[in-house]
């Protein structure tokens, strides 16, 4: 075995020989008709379908390999691979396929003073890495959305899906080379050494920006370290204000389903804010629901003190840190604020601007917190649990950005995209 | 004198004060209405020329300080204030008055199958940083811009030209508060401590965007150290390609206004291509326009040859770094390319993605070289000197882009906003 120097040397050139390919790759991917594109993923798709029992035994090799390093039933559970979720990876892939292709859309072509015609044109980013933890159909998922949106990718899955993510990458080339595609369009990074992520995000001649899909760990240590641009989310510490105009039973319905819908999703509520007018009636009847789904209360004093004398069980006191947890879990912080200004005080403070909603049938307050709300989503007597992709229309989804510039909100082709400016002229020159 | 750890201390606490009273100030400013904008930069645009003496007075002290340090004559010009140029820093300004504000702009609102509509606001991206050099006037220019797009602003000017912005920035000030906008919209970094810059672009929670303005060296240490996003250009290699069916008349006078109407200027051309069919007719034309202007040819082979045979002189041969340089002066690189494809290839391989034009009457050539070629402004049948805010009719500009996410080429009004998602529901909530 060779030494940590040149193990890395050896991993430097791996990675830049990754880059070198996939921009190649990307510039004939950049000017690939929409058919072929369309073709490599219903190619990938059969491939996927038809190779099920290779994939199923690829996948049981990382499950075992998995438990004997023991890891535990929820991480199994995210590596674990059945007929059901193969199809359902080749079924994403069609839906890929008939979404429109943004590439090369010219927007607001106009004549200018000086006789040239200037417009914007829809193109690919480039290269996207996408860094990803354990599941193994994310694999499949974005290399057919950067496939789609014309830009080429390497993949880095997480180092217990290796084989797993092989079996499937194999798949996606086959696709491509049936479509008369550069294979190198899409790369799997396939050693395992941890490593990689660190060359990945540092090669800013060959990747033009990040993806990382993952836990907050993994995209803390990308953002702090990549040279690259990241499209990421870090937080979602997502907010519904109840006003104090707020209809009763939508205010209900919403901070119902906004908080246990599901819980482990970015776009669940985690802290609820009512109005002090309404928190006497409202609180209850919110309290007695999350009760009986054992959703547990981190209360301020004033909703703790509500709920207690309603007779409302599963409270206990919130923190200041508490304010600022994206729980994940059936837990929920409450709190009741003066009216709308406190309400939007408080998510400015301690929100993640992902998204936030208010409930209200008043006209102003409804206008102020669209402006004023700065998150990416922001909402207005709806469920933060529509912040999606598919929910907003875009048909897939790469993730959803918390960042301000770029893209912000669900990611879907489009956010994979930029727009260069053209100009068409009759030979014009500068005065 | 403090010591260094005590000054960095200060220094922390200072930036980190300016930027949470930006953060504070970008959110009253976000939802400004227009008219309170334009009045601000209106009632700055009075002051400025108003002040016209004291703005005299303070420039001459950095002039003399200038002087003092052995600055040269090119250094002294870019820092001294004229009458003329105070008018037009208020000229600037009141045109960015009435420029449409972008703020708030909702597009795209369409119902979904779950009954929520769903749609994009445009909204300011919150706290910009401004890092500049030895030019006064960017200090009013820069923070119109900002103020106009809703966005607060920290300017961190050249320390030589200190004097001068606190005297620019008073006047802002003061049509700020005339507005009764919060004077923290726009700070000007009043340390002469280079550190400033450091804190500056390593405040994540605090500023948005960095947009660095002034030379390689500043860009380059601002792109490697910042935390911040930056929306930046590096270089601006840009090139003209004489395809075999151009229209003779239209490529001299292209390649001569894209070389020679300004030689330091980004979107300047810095590489001539020719296609081998025309170069024998045409080289020769062009060469002796840029004889004639001084302008020194580094040549291929091939081109080389040509010119000499056709009695053309200030020539030399071009190395391969020439190909990559950005020459700001009266020198161009000069090759021959077989073609379409190699001009594309070379433009892919030593280009900046900042502004490339292709001269051609063929109408396949056009439309590949704007599809394929990857740069943030792709023209036909231009000049390269058109890239710009103003001949693009973005009506000002704060910098040209070869960033790939968010804005590419000229960033104007709209390239310090960013889209936001809008669901406006009747009380929806997710099955």
């Amino acid at each position: 075995m060779p030494n940590d120097l040149t193990a890395s040397a050896d991993l430097h050139a791996l990675m830049l020989a990754m880059g070198e390919s996939a921009r190649a790759a990307s510039r004939v991917l950049a000017r690939a008709p929409t058919a072929a594109k369309n073709r490599a993923l219903e190619a990938a798709a059969q491939a996927l379908v038809a190779r099920e029992r290779t994939l199923l035994a690829a996948n049981a090799q990382d499950v075992k390999a998995a438990r004997a390093d023991g890891h535990d039933d929820a991480f199994i559970d995210r590596l674990a691979l059945t007929a059901k979720a193969i199809e359902a990876m080749a079924e994403g892939l069609r839906e890929v396929a008939k979404l429109p292709d943004p590439v090369g859309a010219v927007t607001g072509l106009a004549f200018r003073p000086s006789g040239i015609q200037v417009g914007h044109m829809r193109v690919p980013l480039g290269v996207i890495g996408i860094i990803y933890e354990s599941r193994p159909n994310v694999t499949a998922d974005a290399g057919g959305l950067c496939l789609k949106s014309g830009n080429a990718c390497i993949l880095r899955g997480g180092s217990e899906s290796i084989v797993s993510n092989q079996a499937i990458a194999a798949c996606l080339a086959l696709g491509l080379k049936e479509a008369g595609l550069p294979e190198a369009a899409i790369q799997l990074v396939a050693t395992p050494d941890r490593a990689a992520v660190g060359e990945l995000i540092a090669m800013e001649r060959h990747v033009d920006a990040i993806v990382p899909r993952g836990g907050k760990g993994l995209i803390e240590r990308v953002s702090r370290e990549a040279r690259v641009p990241v499209i990421k989310h870090l937080d979602g510490v997502c907010h519904v204000y109840i006003d104090e105009r707020a209809d009763p039973a939508k205010a209900v319905a919403i901070a119902d389903n906004a908080k246990t819908q599901r819980y482990g999703t970015c776009n669940t509520m985690e802290t609820l804010l009512v109005a002090r007018a309404v928190a006497p009636k409202l609180l209850p009847k919110i309290g007695r629901i999350y009760a009986k789904k054992q959703v547990q209360m981190r209360c301020c004093a004033e909703s703790r003190s509500i709920l207690e004398k309603a007779g409302v069980t599963g409270l206990a006191d919130a923190t200041e840190e508490d304010f600022r947890t994206e729980w994940l879990a059936p837990v929920a912080s409450v709190r009741v604020v003066a009216g709308l200004d406190e309400a939007m005080d408080h998510i400015a403070r301690y929100g993640s601007q992902h998204t936030d909603a208010i409930v209200t049938e008043d006209w102003s307050h409804a206008q102020r917190f669209l402006r004023e709300v700065d998150s990416s989503s922001v909402m207005v007597n709806a469920s933060t649990r529509f912040a999606d992709g598919y929910e907003y229309g875009l048909g897939a989804e790469i993730g959803i950005s918390t960042n301000k510039l770029h893209a912000r909100g669900p990611v879907g082709l489009e956010g994979l995209t930029s727009l260069k400016w053209i100009v068409l002229g009759d030979g014009q020159v500068r005065d």
